[in-house]
């Protein structure tokens, strides 16, 4: 089984993605989580291990609800292998808010990895890897 | 194509990873780069963007050749999720060396993900997000 080459699979996958973001930068962590597989396995840079099983992930991210909002996303450079049922999103993320003067201001620079399998019901997120970018980075950034 | 429970292939690809990573942190970039794929997609802390193939691994990584040593590792709840000829390969690291007064220091810790492809030749890295784990985790580090 080597990699295939599929522009729509590659297109779905980055839709539920950003559909999945666009409820989790207005508040509704139920964006990303309502994607994710019972077995998912996760980190981010505040997770103390790794995070198995969706149970502990929606504990997890449940307390954000209504904390999180960006104004918009930058999706860079979205990329995915495909391999048999498995296909792999990796892209970095720019969001930006404005500030307290209306002017915008970069949030944060992520570093995305997150893995798509599909199943008889759709995909279903196994695992996700998300961390910071390179902050001497900004330099050249968009 | 369901998660597929085999201990003796999450023996084999944890093997691997230990045997780049013993290279690794002796000095040898070799040891985690002769395990890419061609493919190769890759984030870590330092890298500007998610760099994309094995020359541009190589060309980031060789400079490392002799400047990264760690004194011992321990690789904590290595974890495999199989599917198909695809292993999602996830842990956290946490590297120890010697300070100038002999005594030992923890140097670094991570969220390591590794995606092992099954080919006719061996097993195959086509993607690596290292990141840094959540420093507030110190105080349960064993």
């Amino acid at each position: 089984m080597t990699e295939i080459q599929d522009p729509s699979i590659a297109e779905e996958i980055i839709a539920l993605e950003k559909a999945g973001l666009d409820r989790w930068y207005d508040g509704d962590p139920g964006g990303p989580l309502e994607l994710t597989a019972p077995s998912i396995t996760y980190f981010d840079p505040w997770t103390p291990m790794r995070l198995d099983g969706r149970k502990a992930l929606v504990d997890y991210a449940e307390p954000f609800a209504g904390q999180v909002h960006a104004d918009r996303y930058e999706m860079l450079n979205p990329k995915v292998q495909l391999y048999g049922d498995i296909a792999i999103l990796t892209f970095n993320l720019i969001t930006y808010d404005r500030q307290d003067d209306a002017t915008e201001k970069i949030q944060n620079r992520w570093n995305a990895t997150d893995i798509y399998h599909r199943t008889e019901e759709g995909w279903e997120v196994v695992h996700m890897n998300w961390s910071y970018m390179n902050k001497e980075s900004e330099t050249t950034d968009p």
